[in-house]
């Protein structure tokens, strides 16, 4: 079998090679998928959606600051080129290891040689009463629309309330992590310009956005001076951080705290944290890893299988310094990469490798001009630097050259402060008037 | 009172100013807003969505070529900076001339000194059975989205269906006038890439598009050549041009003809005709216009009324040539403007002026490189000069410099075929996974 790589293969010659299945189209689908792209192997891609997501700017969408397409890009048009990859809009409801096949929800089956699950994480809520109901996680482009329209009609709404009476609003956000922190700055601009450029009769003081956690301070995974600097630029732009407090019940419209107080929230933004999605990871072997994650070896095959291999958030992977390595983007891609090599060496018969994560740093933007950076070797860079450098990397990792141009306009336009802006409530289930 | 235009009014001078509210932020509605701001009335401007739509580019939203905020423009932004001008986002269910209040749906009531119905038009289904509760119409964003991801199901569904047997596929779209046409050629162009660029298992032969008229022949508001040059373009990308043919049925998947022929379709798409949208401008007298639209008199109020108008698609506009004027954008948008100019012309105690239509010619492009226009004076254009007029207008219709850069970006995009594109199947109602 010729293992270098060939930019096409015949329909006769595609059915002799062995075939891989790859169960969802995050970071680390897609990167497994681009590693197999042109190898002698077929590649079958399942994903429930018809498009990859750039999920670290999903808060972007939620904020009306970019449009779903700007953060989104279609599996078929990656991989389009590629003759040996076919891909597959369907759900999965099991792989069935006895028989070596990846079960969909439609009922049809898809046989394998090797098998990928990287069917990614979801939002956890720990559960608290009613936080699943109600609190709005930011996981997929619909979750992020649906914020969006809420975010948006809670100010019309308010706008409205001001004609006759005094109207205070708050909007929580659970959880100090990046995803917390950028959301509640990305709010706090949105509310700016509602506010400053688009008339909204609105109080700008009593319009509160509180961003809470439980942990005593925000950003837990960079050093102290990132929480102190991003405590101080939020702060800065009208948002509230409070910390060591604890969140006991989300409602439709309000949320209660363990030492008693209980709020209006127009909205209960959910950023506390993540645990597998779905069942399939948690059921490949008889062990499993911590939050239902699938616990593979150092070469990221499933404990115990031959041909089943688990990646991205998906997957517990061992860190040999500490227990698990962390659920992270650049560790979806790496692990992604790998697992295609290792796949790639199986079938030509040769031992597999151990998986190393190459740490690139962390980031995490607070607003126009101010991110934080932790990077590996050189410290913590903060303020427009930080923001720089954090631009300039979601931009380079967003799929497709027009994303990244329209992105780059829209920035551009936000960071000007021209009185632009996706800012459109398309209703979810609309009938005709 | 001061008629010169004034920037900015205080909060007390503006209570004193008389109120106008204006129905409906489309074309009609806006234009005759724009008139009004920072001169001497309050504006109340009322709209069920928080954005103008540009509607003659919804097809390109349909069929995956725009995004809904590059044919979309918040009303707070476009109005944000009049401070006599404010915006509402509700639905309005009666006007009540004893009263002079407009009654809003949550039972909220506004009163006006006069009011300004511009509430458009829908589709006209004809009481053909199945087509309101089936058939895709083409007239909010919410339709755009609805029936985009419907095709890139149909689709996806296709291309599973095509690994054990061989598809075929219609679609059907009903109507063969500018929108039909449109449609029908962007439809094309979308099965062509999805083939080609995306890899979709599709014999594109067996792909049909099927534009359906009980008319002789195509655009019967253009010339005979305009018709027998869109009938050749369309065929040359695999349309099927079927005149002289009425829709009896149209079930979920499928359309049956007055010749007994029934045809499985994957979607129908309706832009057969249109209607007043809802009930508001059939109601504001005792005689109306044809289709329920308004009668409104020669300076636009409404007939035996002193201050009710009505104006755009929602209205019949005498026409001293003929009967009424056309359903057009640019009739839409003169007749806003006269409006704005006799309330003002009315609070001056001035007589009203007669509303005049002056023809800016019709266009309709029928894919890249191809369209027909025609002008007052000038009589027919076709082809690439055709498109170009085409495009140079639609673009410089669109609100906002933004918008005008992205729909450019997009469509140079498309034109040259680089294998991009929003096709993105955002679920309407969807659950955590």
């Amino acid at each position: 079998m010729a293992m270098t790589p060939k930019s096409e293969y015949s329909a006769s010659e595609l059915a002799t090679l062995p075939h891989v299945v790859v169960v969802g189209g995050g970071f680390a689908g897609v990167s497994t998928v681009r590693k197999l792209a042109n190898r002698p192997v077929r590649v079958t891609l399942i994903d429930r959606h018809n498009f990859h997501a750039f999920l670290p700017l999903l808060y972007q969408v939620a904020t009306a600051g970019l449009e779903p397409a700007d953060v989104a890009y279609p599996l078929r048009t990656i991989f389009g080129h590629a003759k040996n990859v076919r891909v597959r809009h369907a759900r999965v409801s099991a792989v069935d290891q006895a028989r070596n096949v990846v079960v969909l929800q439609d009922g049809n089956e898809i046989g394998y040689d090797h098998v990928v699950v990287a069917t990614g994480a979801v939002a956890s809520y720990f559960d608290i009463p009613g936080a699943k109901t109600y609190a709005m996680p930011l996981y997929t482009l619909a979750n992020a629309r649906r914020l969006r329209n809420r975010l948006l009609r809670s100010l019309e709404d308010a706008d409205v309330a001001a004609e006759t009476s005094a109207v205070s609003l708050n909007f929580v956000v659970v959880g100090g992590g990046p995803t917390g922190v950028e959301t509640a700055g990305a709010l706090s601009e949105l509310i700016e310009i509602a506010v400053r450029r688009d008339g909204l009769r609105l109080d700008r003081e009593k319009v509160r956005i509180r961003l809470v956690d439980v942990a005593p301070r925000l950003l837990t995974a960079f050093p102290e001076s990132a929480s102190t600097y991003a405590i101080k630029e939020l702060r800065s732009m009208g948002v509230d951080v409070e910390l060591g407090r604890s969140v006991v019940e989300v409602e439709q419209y309000g949320i209660r705290f363990s030492d008693g107080e209980r709020l209006d929230a127009a909205a209960v933004i959910w950023a506390a944290g993540v645990t597998v999605a779905g069942t399939l990871a948690s059921h490949l072997a008889t062990k499993i890893g911590p939050s239902g994650r699938a616990l593979v070896g150092a070469d990221l095959r499933v404990d115990g299988s031959e041909n089943v291999w688990s990646i991205g958030d998906a997957a517990a992977i061992a860190d040999p310094k500490a227990t698990f390595y962390p659920q992270l983007a650049p560790l979806a891609i790496q692990s992604g990469r790998h697992c295609a090599e290792q796949i790639l060496r199986v079938l030509r018969g040769e031992a597999t490798e151990v998986f190393r994560y190459h740490d690139k740093g962390i980031m995490a933007t607070i607003g126009r001009r101010a991110a934080v950076a932790k990077l590996p070797h050189a410290g913590v860079i903060k303020g427009t630097i930080g923001w720089l450098a954090w631009l300039g990397l979601h931009l380079w990792y967003l799929v497709g050259f027009r994303n990244r141009l329209r992105v780059l306009i829209n920035w551009t336009w936000r960071y000007f402060d021209w009185p632009s802006g996706p800012r459109l409530i398309v209703a979810d289930a609309e009938t005709a008037p």
